[in-house]
């Protein structure tokens, strides 16, 4: 029975749920307050922990600070998100690294024959970074909420334009852009329902 | 003062960053303390308010008891995920419903011709459902964690027959399977190396 004690795992308190799931709503404005750099590194902090296949972790992270930068972006953003987007504290454009097979034999030291599994399959390898990305991009969001900084994610952009201007080098290809700051005036739009559990749910 | 004050957010404390991300592992055995029906659906409680693109919550889970159902499962794992899969407490296939866009006018009530867009487009359906699921099994993952269990994701199983066996009349497409219990002997291995943050995280 102790061992079993040992063994139980921490859980998240109503705060916490509070936090990342049931209260938590994407902001559509935002504060002045500034969002550190620490802030930000904190959020990676987090997010890096959670598991991907075979370890992969495809996910990169540009953050794009406010001026010319910012503006840059913000062209490529469709018209509905340009304003919020300029206005943000922080922003961070999420990204897909189709050379994340080239790390697997760091990732997986007992397993590094994948990297040259996923370097053959194209196919294989281009499926394992879109759902792996997009996985870690779900852990990303609930790891800014895990700060009490909210999040705006978007995926209104155009994204060979964003590629073009921020990735010709790593040649990363963008897959979310979300704002990131404290909420402003009025930054919440009516909660926007919710599928019924019985038509998400199934048992057998 | 008082405004920006009565907006702030809750946050997560040490134990819920451990919980979810810092110290949460993926677990390999399980202890025989049963998951309840309770717990189960107490998980996707949590999962779905986290937010998806356009509001569109495509994804779906098929949860597998134990018994004759967990092993028409189990023959569709691949060999090194049979036993595990076999004596976990509880299973989740997650799967992505490929008619989900039917549910726009619902979901997006101001913009309800966005379901007559996906409709009409194959490629846009297709890459909005796989990203869209793909997030929202990265919240399935941290809200099981959330309760206090620990996930065991798998993604290496044939994908094509376990559709065949569990969704031939819904059309949904698995995209991962996850036993769910708490820890057993032994349940982790060695945790594999994460990448450098300044390999993931830039600047600009």
């Amino acid at each position: 029975m102790i061992a079993e004690t040992t063994r139980a795992l921490p859980r998240l308190d109503e705060t916490g749920r509070a936090a990342l799931f049931t209260q938590a709503r994407t902001a559509n404005s935002f504060a002045d307050t500034p969002v550190t750099e620490a802030e930000l590194r904190e959020i990676w902090e987090l997010a890096r922990w959670a598991p991907t296949g075979a370890n992969t972790q495809p996910l990169r992270v540009l953050y794009i600070g406010r001026g010319e930068a910012r503006m840059r972006l913000v062209k490529h953003m469709d018209d509905g998100n340009k304003a919020k987007t300029e206005a943000a504290p922080a922003v961070a454009v999420l990204a897909l690294d189709p050379r994340f097979h080239e790390h697997m034999s760091t990732l997986l030291p007992f397993k590094p024959e994948l990297g040259d599994v996923l370097a053959a399959n194209e196919e294989l390898r281009t499926s394992t970074g879109q759902f792996n990305s997009a996985l870690q991009a779900g852990y990303f969001i609930l790891a800014v909420r895990a700060l009490g900084l909210a999040a705006g994610p978007m995926g209104g952009f155009d994204a060979a334009g964003v590629d073009a201007e921020f990735f010709s080098e790593e040649q990363w290809r963008s897959i979310l852009v979300v704002n990131i700051g404290h909420p402003g005036e009025n930054p919440w739009f009516d909660r926007l329902p919710r599928l019924d559990s019985a038509d998400i749910v199934r048992w057998a």
